[in-house]
């Protein structure tokens, strides 16, 4: 069985997005290096430095669904209408959104709370692991005690304002670092929720 | 010439005290070791990891002068009467304490702003590096120009709540990493601040 993830590039000073949920320059270490690293479901390719590869390459492989929130599918346009990862995605909501509900898409809209979101990707994932996304839904599933890991790829920045990850959590969590890769232009720090 | 340097121990979530100005979470990687540094201006002995040892050492030895805040002077009633580090203390406040005023200390009250403090601090540092304090002291630093290198000890935690180390900077600063050392409960990483 996999586990339940967050995976974030975050500034230093703690931001997931700029201001306008602007990504452009807390994104550079995607294009970065000299590594090309094609992204099958969007068409897109990256350039990492080589230390970041492997956690290119784990990203993009070792999920099997995706959990998050209404906020995430609203800001990206619904990916254009596809999965961003190429697997299926969880999007947890008061409102389901009825233009999408007659639809053939990868979204499922979950109208009772990040554990059941939680617990219908983990029948879609099997033994590959779920990643979770968004703050709000990443908040929850931390307070929930749902999240095995924080993947944070912490960018070398300040960005002095825009959209916090961890905003409002209002409780302690013990960590344990599990792996540091110093990159360019990036640090990729893997910690353990200690339960 | 030394630099100007700011130093924080700091959670994944961006907090440098809990409530009520708790460290002691937040400091656990300062005795979470097994090599015992004696902090000689203190009477404390650290015990850390080994990767953290020449962190902690360059911290003890290699500051000339300090420039913090009125807050971090009050809530630490006044380092006991004597500085941290042993070296000189410029404390930026629009009212000096009249009761500390006539004495024989370390503490030089500086009413014209951080840019000054930052002035007379280089004239006594000669060499050694500046470090620089407290949350307001550390943005007008950073807003002035004035910091050159950034030099967070990443704690593995999530505090939930408290003291803000970077709040309303409303500014990007572009950083470049100069060092990664993991080590026990904490990843060392210096920044240089690009000008």
């Amino acid at each position: 069985m996999g586990i339940v993830c967050a995976e974030f590039t975050m500034s230093l000073d703690g931001f997931i997005a700029g201001a306008n949920d602007d990504v452009r320059q807390l994104f550079k270490w995607y294009s970065s290096g000299e590594v090309e690293i094609p992204v099958a479901a969007s068409g897109m390719v990256f350039k990492v430095a080589r230390p970041s590869v492997p956690i290119i390459e784990e990203m993009l492989g070792s999920f099997g669904a995706i959990v998050t929130g209404r906020r995430d599918f609203e800001v990206s346009n619904a990916w254009g209408g596809s999965s961003p990862l190429g697997v299926p995605v969880f999007i947890v909501t008061h409102s389901p959104p009825p233009e999408w509900l007659d639809k053939q898409t990868p979204f499922t809209f979950v109208t009772d709370g990040v554990e059941s979101a939680v617990a219908q990707a983990k029948q879609v994932a099997g033994d590959k692991n779920i990643v979770v996304g968004g703050t709000t839904i990443t908040r929850q599933a931390i307070q929930a005690g749902l999240l095995d890991e924080i993947r944070i790829d912490l960018a070398a920045m300040l960005l002095g304002e825009g959209i916090r990850l961890f905003d409002h959590l209002g409780q302690f969590v013990e960590l344990e670092i599990m792996q540091v890769i110093p990159s360019k232009d990036v640090t990729h720090i893997t910690y353990r929720v200690v339960k």
